[in-house]
């Protein structure tokens, strides 16, 4: 009935029969102009590119000032977007309202990340913009939150607010909320627009690019999901100032996953470079996390879908997701599940004779440097996995496909064309019973 | 577990680095060969066209007999698919074998539709094919039914029954469960294979097409949902047999609404044929669908996701959804709604000067030949209304948009720019208080 109110003292109707973006777009364009984006961030720089210098790497961290505010391209045709990382860009009002649809905004949050960033980003939100309004739903926190009831909480909120299909939804908060918020911005009205803002190394380097969204089933990690991209994606390494130890190296498992399936110059950087991130230098984690955002943007554009080639991101997920299943969502943090995945994958490649033994011990060591597992929790049994990894997304006509390592390092294969023995080994290895 | 043995017993497994359809056709267009659709059906027409010629339509009802089967294709570049049409097609193997992903189905249906038609799908997707394994989900009857909890059993089922993404489910029923299955396809595993078998004439003449799927919220209609294509649409006109005399009724109302947004022609001839189609004369029946099934083809494949034209299809549903939703899910049906929402709407563009008295006349009347109503329910009030409209998916910024006639028989605008008065005047005329 508040709702009611709203839209029908609205005085001027608008014709449209065009993009909804076009109406949206309107005002916003109309205050910021076209070359705002230079003023804000220091250099664009040219199109992503794989090669970092081997000069830039002998210097230990980059020389990425803090303050700097590099754009990494998700390239999508239509729907390519940017990655915004740098210190302080929560307050940067311009820049968050740059990417706003329509008048209203409800942020997605939960109870931890709430206390902590909330009132500042709707302040960023709302400062010098009267037009726009901000609702927000505060969920309670934890993966075992990810769930459909907590999802309902997000359609409930929204729909009471009245808010309408030019609405923008904000995650704001680490991969739980990004997923769950990324979910319902998808399937709210059939679709609206949507904003990343991560704030955990997780969600940073990896959950909140990409526009893999979804949740939890009680028997299996992210079975209920869409793949929906978002608005764009801004990173304020600022916020990894409050994030618990615990999850800062959660995180880190992602970024060394990167360096095996694909960069291994990045490996080579973070196994020079893994004390200065788990001290938290600034300058180390700004270059961590935007190496890491090119390797995932580059993956993602070349096979949204995950048709085929995406499928390397899953490096350790399988047996990853068997152990956070298995220990109730929530005991083991998805990058210590991931860790200890990880080191399970190299082992069966290294089984299948597909790497050297060089490899296995390098993992271990970053692993171990990083503070992260490297073997799966004791009460997990191989029947456990089996059971587990049965109802993985990457199951294709009843054969499990891996993502294992082949070749030298930072090459990989995804495939279920291996011998079958080796997994056995690998899981017999890994656990007692 | 059950599916673990499945799973863990495969011998091949198969590299697979390339896009899913490529693997899960291999066996099928090995057994159907390329020429398998000219012995099923008898003429694929050209290119579907706007066109009826006046003879035809002086003829009644067409002369299509009712073994063929025509086929309307929806064009949507590489997620084209096909609508076939005609008597008998349920218990055609090789058309329901066709259009099949990998060797695992999930049939979703309610009881109703289940005691009816069940065995038969069963049977047609098993003959001959031991391959295939088919599993089902028979939900509880009803618009009330249209719901996450219920969405929830699908994913249930097909979770606990170890589907993989190379799945396909199959929708057995009317416009809810094509609706809900749909949704469920859209986001289980993040998206599977999906073909519609619609079986009320709502369902055959629209909610199959189109790809827009969903369930309803407390609060308002539709509210949660996907744009997801299915694979294919296989419409039997022989379901309708059982359909009782209301629900067939209530898929007329769509009918009408094709003829009013865009196709005075098919409008003319409705006019004539309105007794045999509500005596269920097939070949009426045949033509009326076919025709249908064009023009929301036509509007679908220009503009998929709504960001204008589509919104034609609405004609009458904002005043609809608000019955419906106010009068509690089911108490109306849909297309009754729909039929009382449409006489408003040409009641309101009759107001703002938009059209002729003699539409007016014609809508009611065509409606009322139909046995479908031309008034809301009594208990409607206009704060009803006006509460229920508020949540609607077509409003933009606070502004409600709608569908409204506007010049000859056959045209329509889809606008926010009307006179607020109108409006006023046209709820106040239908609404007791
Ligand atoms: N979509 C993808 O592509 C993708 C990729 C990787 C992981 N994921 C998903 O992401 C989830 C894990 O994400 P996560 O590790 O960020 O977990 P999380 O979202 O649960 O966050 C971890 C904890 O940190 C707290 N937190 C967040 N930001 C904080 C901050 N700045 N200061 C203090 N505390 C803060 C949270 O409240 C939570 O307690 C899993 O569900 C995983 O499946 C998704
Ligand atoms: N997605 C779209 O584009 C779209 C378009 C129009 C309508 N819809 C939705 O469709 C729904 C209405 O669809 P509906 O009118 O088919 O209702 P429905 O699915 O509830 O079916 C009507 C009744 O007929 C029964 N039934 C179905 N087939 C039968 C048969 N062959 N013989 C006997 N009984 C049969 C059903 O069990 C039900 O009781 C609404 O939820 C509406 O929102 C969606
Ligand atoms: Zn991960
Ligand atoms: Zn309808």
């Amino acid at each position: 009935m508040m709702a009611a109110a709203a839209s029908w003292n609205t005085k001027h109707n608008l014709f449209l029969l065009a993009n909804d973006r076009t109406l949206s777009n309107n005002s916003l364009s109309f205050l910021f102009g076209g070359s705002w984006l230079h003023s804000l961030c220091c250099t664009r720089p040219a199109k992503l590119s794989m090669k970092v210098s081997a000069a830039t790497l002998g210097m230990g961290t980059t020389k990425l000032s803090s303050s700097a505010c590099p754009i990494v391209d998700v390239d999508l045709g239509d729907r390519s977007y940017p990655i915004y990382i740098g210190s302080g860009l929560l307050s940067h009002s311009d820049l968050l309202q740059r990417h706003i649809h329509g008048r209203r905004v409800l942020v997605v949050t939960n109870t931890t990340v709430a206390s902590l960033y909330l009132d500042k980003v709707v302040s960023a939100l709302t400062d010098g913009n009267p037009n726009v309004t901000v609702e927000n739903v505060i969920l309670p926190d934890g993966e075992k939150y990810k769930d459909m009831d907590t999802l309902m909480k997000v359609f409930d909120k929204a729909i009471e607010s009245g808010l309408d299909r030019l609405c923008t939804f904000v995650a704001l908060g680490g991969g739980v909320i990004g997923d769950m918020c990324g979910y319902a911005a998808s399937s709210f009205l059939r679709g609206v627009n949507f904003i990343q803002i991560p704030t955990t190394v997780m969600a940073q380097v990896d959950s909140a690019v990409g526009g893999k969204t979804g949740i939890n089933h009680r028997l299996g990690k992210n079975l209920i999901g869409a793949f929906y991209q978002p608005q764009c994606v801004i990173i304020d390494t600022d916020t990894l100032n409050t994030l618990p130890d615990r999850e800062l190296v959660s995180g880190l498992a992602e970024v060394v996953k990167y360096g095996l399936i694909k960069d291994a110059l990045f490996f080579e950087w973070q196994e020079k470079n893994m004390q200065a991130l788990i001290s938290r230098d600034p300058d180390a984690f700004a270059y961590a996390i935007k190496r890491s955002c090119e390797n995932k943007a580059e993956v993602v554009s070349q096979d949204e879908k995950e048709r085929g080639l995406r499928a390397i991101g899953n490096l350790g997920h399988t047996f990853g997701h068997a152990i956070e299943t298995s220990c109730g969502y929530g005991h083991w943090l998805h990058g210590e599940a991931v860790a200890a995945g990880m080191v399970m994958a190299v082992d069966m490649s290294y089984r299948l004779g597909w790497i050297d033994v060089s490899i296995v011990e390098r993992v271990s060591n970053i692993l171990k440097q990083a503070k992260l597992p490297t073997t799966p929790p004791k009460m997990m049994t191989v029947d456990m996995f089996k059971s587990a990894m049965v109802v993985d997304k990457k199951v294709a006509n009843g054969v499990l496909r891996l993502v294992l390592l082949k070749g030298p390092l930072g090459s990989c294969i995804f495939t279920g064309d291996y011998d079958r023995k080796a997994l056995d080994e690998t899981l017999h290895a890994f656990c007692k019973s």
